[in-house]
């Protein structure tokens, strides 16, 4: 299994009149939260795209436990608990300041080529930089 | 089952550069359709809240069948299964323009006490509103 | 000079928790303006783009007079003041419900060649349905 | 006068269909500039809050030198050039990785007492911190 973490600052932008983080924000969260874990092993997801490679998301899920807060230096943690074929799934957790899980969730991304706009395989890249993750 | 429709225009705001919506932007679509289907049978979520309810969301889903592109005036058809207790859950089916169904989802939201900051049942008005479509 | 006036609800994603509509929204909202009123015109964003004009940013201008609440139906009155030339400017006046100016604001866009990525004039399209609010 | 400087990553959310980011996420990295520039010197803007001052902003201004594109990272100077009196501006300039000037702005903030909802003079917090930037 691959695991990585990022910190996300909660900004005021983020933040709904019921004073803590919408609950369409978490989906940006997840984001960064992907591309640092890419690039935490020498994976640059511009330059996948650039290589012809388009990841669109298949499916997301957000699960809210607890809130978060203006300016909270919040930890996503990534999991990925498969090495990617077809697809690759991010899982995710999200812990606040005083280290409380307050979200999970996961997203499912497929891989296109962007020549023929059809679905393909997971790319080289991706699958050596995963590869000793998963080794027996 | 109560069901209801909105439409959404989408604008520049809401594409990335992949050239249609950004996956997190679903769900303020889904927030849109929310408001507008209890506004529909005469709810305002803002009076709601006035009146000391609060609806924070405790799950959020989203399926990825087909992108959404700049200018299209999507259908977001919202569906409500079940009369709502301490929960309620969304629906949703989104449509092109071309009547392709491109998305769908739900959304679980909980009823919040303002005041005791506690879990609570549905409130009557919301209750109340519902209930003709779910008689027997 | 040209006028026109479009309606934009607020929504639970557009605030922040000082309780009002964030302070960076208002560009989305004057987006929707400009669309909007250049369609009351007959002239789609979307086509002029796919025709190879592309209209990026120069310069944004807003200022907050009063904040704007949830579930608000804001009305947004575009003026266009001028001509086109190599650049077009849109002015904002924003009202709240109560018909109270809560938001004034310019955007001035430039013209863009996609092919050669070089300025160039106002596209016919736009000049010629414009011209019968500025003739003598 | 004041100066500090932050970095910011472009993420995929803030970029549009024109494959660069969108011109109203600007006002969000403006946001990160300030609260970080005032962390720099000691300043929480959310103690700044919880101590009953708040700061609305009252005028926005953005000028748009040249686009910035997915995963750059963008580096924020900001300008306090007086010290603050019954409103404060923040002045900033956007540079790009290649050190290129993509962006200037300012936004003017007012201070808000949130008792009595009325304009007061800048917080001593902000004055002391700020004092020595602006010795004679």
């Amino acid at each position: 299994m691959f695991t990585s973490q990022t910190k996300v600052r909660v900004r005021y932008a983020h933040t709904d009149q019921m004073g803590y983080v919408y609950y369409g924000n978490y989906a940006a969260f997840f984001e960064i939260a992907r591309i640092e874990s890419l690039r935490s092993i020498g994976l640059s997801y511009k330059e996948l795209e650039a290589a012809g490679i388009m990841m669109p998301v298949y499916e997301n899920y957000s699960r809210y436990i607890a809130p978060a807060g203006f300016d909270e230096l919040l930890i996503i943690k990534v999991f990925i608990k498969e090495l990617p074929s077809v697809k690759i799934t991010f899982h995710y957790e999200i812990y606040n300041e005083a280290a409380q899980l307050i979200h999970t969730g996961h997203t499912v991304l497929v891989f296109i080529n962007r020549e023929s706009r059809r679905p393909c395989r997971a790319p080289w890249q991706i699958v050596e930089a995963l590869k000793p993750y998963f080794s027996a």
